[in-house]
């Protein structure tokens, strides 16, 4: 009879981490989408919160570290390039930042996960601010997710821009080099990040690349290597 | 011996609990994704179909409510408008309403549920209908739901449509107030909702605003305010 | 107390077969998911091996059976045009391929599935290749999949694009029968399909028409059908 009992409280105890692992899965899902409804709305103070303290953010080629990086990108440059400097939407601002296609993995020990998630943005500003810009942009995320006493948390947040269009014209006509990614890092450049991407560079449109994937081939297992 | 019994009885009842969730979350995906497709096809009766007998629509900032308001927003109006009265698409009509970016929550006792989630639409009409017309659009949903006899069911379909933009000219150059809200409640309005929003109210690109988040922030807890 | 333990034998079974059908519809949604980031890439042959040895495609009115079939359309046609037999992506051209409103439903037996997804394209060669061409593109898959030695394959993968639109002129300006179904097959047709789609056969934009849904409607129960 103990045996059996014992039987039973293993087979508990599986279900528990599978179960376990099913809503991490959901949590992390959510927590990126989530990120994704906070930077529509320009809750810049509300994205860095999302982040573990010795969280990073690659973005641009740049890397940005910890709390003190990460706000540096978001608070100090693109909250006062957006709107000013306010925690939110303003008049005339167009940030959307569509979420979706996510492949989420958490680790056995459930301590850590990865995921990819497709972004597809529209953003611009209306003709009545006086500042003209329409835009089209695709791109992908690469992320690695932390639990610390039980809550999940950024780890990394690579995010790598593929595609950007101008609204009028299209990714046909996009110019090469459209913009540059970072040479200078801080506090040489007191806005820029603290490190530079050197594995796996970004590129821009119409360069094309392969972001390497977090996870094997779902069916054969291999692990996918450039050629 | 009964102890343990007791003590692995207790574990399989809070295992169920997690499990149910999991799958209630995944039901209630499953009902908004489903509902996209419907309206993409005009299943304006299919659509009619999937909420509680008291359940309401916030559109265009009118509330339509039960069974009874609902069928005169989707069937008395809208099918009206968009397919003259057929239940299916017709030839030349775009309607498509892509669903992404959910955020799922199903309430402790498994019988309520909230739901954020995102829409982009490809509208317009086909020149060939001599009716030639081409939009795009984007908007958010905060949904609640109601399991009833085990069934999940909509109770509040609240979209906000944030911007809409011609195909041509762009979300840079829409014209400021391109649309009315309501502001006359049936049966004046013979096919006007039952009521007004008066709290939260909408809001139309290039005006900006915030639509309150139905989850506290993943890491901080904190429910976000306007400040 | 032999009665109890069997009890909760039974109610772990139960468990652990729910359990499973949450695990089996995150692998579909991942597999999916992985399919798109596959195809942006052009990895082709990373693509045909996501299918089962007695896979299909339906694809443009033809259906292309097995791995022969499936890589004649993969490999021998689409990679050739797209990549000129490169698998992976090349300068200037974008193919990528959104998916997105996953409604995944699991066979009780686990060892069978159905899924709807959507799909959103933006497309095209950058002016610099020489080939200037841009277009967008919404379509809906409704495919089946397999579990084989514990892992989940496709069996039919059944993409229905339902739009085209050239992204200067928009899908309200896209000519009538933009392009032709296949009408021959292999082997009459070097790269045609090994047969011909003839039940629900699909249609092209201005002409509308609803993909059946692998599913009931999810409040009433019942089944959708042309009327």
């Amino acid at each position: 009879m103990e045996d059996q009992i014992l039987a039973l409280r293993q087979e508990i105890a599986e279900l528990k981490n599978q179960i376990g692992i099913m809503e991490d899965t959901h949590k992390i899902r959510c927590l990126h989408n989530i990120y994704g409804y906070y930077f529509d709305a320009c809750l810049f103070e509300e994205i860095v919160d999302l982040f573990a303290e010795d969280g990073e953010v690659r973005f641009m080629g740049g890397i940005f570290k910890g709390r003190t990086g990460i706000s540096r990108l978001y608070i100090d440059r693109l909250r006062k390039r957006h709107t000013n400097g306010h925690n939110g939407p303003v008049y005339g601002l167009l940030l959307d930042h569509l979420q979706l296609q996510d492949v989420v993995t958490v680790a056995p020990d459930r301590l850590t996960a990865k995921g990819r998630f497709r972004c597809f943005m529209q953003a611009g500003r209306h003709e009545s601010t006086g500042q003209t810009r329409q835009w089209w942009e695709g791109g992908i995320y690469e992320n690695e997710y932390v639990k610390e006493d039980g809550v999940w948390k950024i780890k990394v947040l690579d995010y790598r821009g593929l595609w950007h269009a101008d609204f009028d014209t299209g990714w046909a006509h996009t110019p090469p080099n459209l913009y540059p990614f970072y040479s200078t890092t801080f506090p040489e450049d007191p806005l820029g990040p603290d490190a530079l991407i050197t594995e796996n560079k970004p590129v821009l449109w119409p360069d094309t690349d392969v972001l390497p994937f977090h996870y094997p081939h779902p069916v054969t297992g291999e692990w996918w290597k450039k050629r």
